[in-house]
């Protein structure tokens, strides 16, 4: 399929998005061309799109990594595999040989590419990955809801390393996109979520998915979490806001011995009350990305409807309206999920 | 023997300590009264010295909590304990009906009493304690040494909750008393030990303790540890200096899923590097005092020689010297563990 052509879309600098024809690639040995149907527009996705990763993905980039497809083609090695699978892509290619590797964490290798910044990404029609970064889907998972794999498996990384038992209290700061799934995932394994977000829309939306919520703008949080855990405490926190507020509330609300899973990306460097975390023995988290169970755990959960996609998901548009999707999302922060729909494959 | 009396010294406030005659006590059911022996000055006790601790522990108070001692007498109820045993306190009084006690945390009880701050405590020649705070000592240890078990189970119980393992490289911010007991109990399981220290005198009690040493003013800490591990990191970092460029040390030096335990309490907030727990997901671990394994642990590493106890202990005055022991340890910040001769038991 050398000669053939397909769409693709470039970030090319400057909060521009232009769709425009390119040359199809057959897969080498070990890797696998997909059909792209999904791609999400992800919060790192509108940092590209705001300039602030030029340095790192150029000015020819097509990006997107939250994706679903289907095996199109197969290269020279590559195994278990079948042509018309429905997949997704856990968007990472670690080294082998650094210190992260040898130790098994391949997920944080010092020299790790991300598939869709690092590389060119999903929101073309055809996209050829390395075969090692493949999860085959279940036949009748919905290629939409599919889409939501990657931002589920950070939630399901997050919620594994806390160590969440059936029962627990648990408080989830910041109600956006990831804390919302967090949320989810949490719920599912028997968390008592609260929910802490500042933004009324999105504190509406967390309300009718069925969580208790906070506004701690309004409400005092730590005598609320105080009161409606006995005064004990949440024993898993997760910090999702990435303000110094939502720093400031974490040590607050966590029980004796509590977790806290560093979910945000705080550029900026926090003050964090040591001397709670001395007091009740707190440990934290830090947490980046996921590995392959997470992936294997999201699925379950999508499939199960532990994570609600049709709510999640707000907004489906055309490849050709990329450029009016990351416009839309960007003057509306508190929409969810957008889905570029990339290809015809729904 | 109500009616005899001993000698007790008293914290009167004002950077004053007074030795007076005081009224021997009988235990009480599910007591023990202990003849003292040995009791160490802890940093702790500096504060009280300080008046940094007179709203907790008031104007007329016994302080001391790293003792060794003897049986003396046995309260009604108490069993499994013979006059005349060795032992030393774990000074931890919890109230069985709490969050933490609920969880088994008794050591980090929400209204936990620490006896010597909140209670009397062993700087007088009989200390009237509760029971279960009891760990007996073979016969063969030394009761001057026992004087360190309460400072080494703190190094335990910090080690323990790093999940330290054998051939892991480890680093210790900061090499005061807490730091080379640290370190010392980390080299005793395995550990790769880098002392990191500002002060020349205290690193070169490091250096003569066999320890490898960086002045982070002299070298950066950060490009040493690297080299040190062929790029990998610490798997290991314990935080003892209680300074900022100790905090922004400790995530420079950690390697990728690295545990870093808050051993130093730190009374204002540090600024923390997030994006570092992000990028290699470290883990912080709080950690307060000790449980009761600890103290066995303690108790094994003194008496292996794991722990030197003689180069820790630098001085040792008698309880009618105590005022000038601790204005000598004031002027003196680089000495190690000063005790207190209490008794005449040695």
């Amino acid at each position: 399929m050398n000669n053939e052509t397909m769409r693709a879309a470039y970030y090319r600098g400057d909060k521009t998005f232009v769709v425009e024809q390119a040359n199809k690639t057959a897969p080498k040995a070990g890797e696998v061309t997909l059909r792209i149907a999904y791609c999400g527009i992800c919060g790192t996705d509108m940092h590209v799109y705001h300039g602030n990763m030029d340095a790192r993905v150029g000015l020819n980039r097509i990006v997107g990594h939250e994706m679903s497809g289907i095996i199109e083609a197969v290269g020279e090695g590559v195994e278990n595999v079948q042509l018309g699978q429905k997949v997704v892509v856990r968007p990472l290619d670690h080294c082998g040989d650094c210190p992260a590797c040898n130790e098994g964490y391949e997920h944080v290798c010092h020299n790790l590419k991300f598939l869709g910044l690092d590389t060119d990404g999903a929101m073309q029609e055809y996209w050829t990955v390395p075969a090692h970064t493949l999860h085959i889907l279940p036949d009748d998972l919905r290629l939409d809801h599919a889409a939501l794999i990657e931002p589920v498996a950070v939630a399901c990384h997050d919620v594994r390393l806390s160590e969440l038992k059936d029962g627990e209290d648990v408080v989830v700061i910041g109600g956006g996109p990831i804390g919302i799934l967090v949320a989810m995932v949490a719920r599912d394994l028997g968390g008592k979520v609260t929910i802490s977000e500042v933004n009324e829309n999105r504190l509406a939306i967390a309300q009718k998915l069925g969580f208790d919520t906070i506004n701690p703008l309004k409400a005092d949080l730590a005598s609320e979490i105080n009161t409606k855990t006995n005064g004990k405490g949440a024993e898993v926190v997760f910090e999702v806001s990435g303000s110094q507020p939502g720093v400031d509330a974490m040590t607050t609300v966590a029980a004796t011995r509590g977790r806290i899973v560093m979910v945000a990306i705080h550029a900026s460097k926090p003050t964090i009350d040591m001397f709670q975390f001395f007091w009740r023995e707190l440990r934290l988290l830090g947490a980046r990305v996921y590995e392959p169970q997470d992936y294997e755990k999201a699925i379950k959960v999508i499939k199960s409807g532990g994570v609600d996609a049709d709510t999640v998901i707000t907004d489906i548009s055309p490849l050709a309206d990329i450029q009016a999707a990351f416009e839309d999302l960007d003057r509306n922060p508190t929409a969810m999920k957008s889905l570029i729909k990339v290809g015809e494959l729904a």
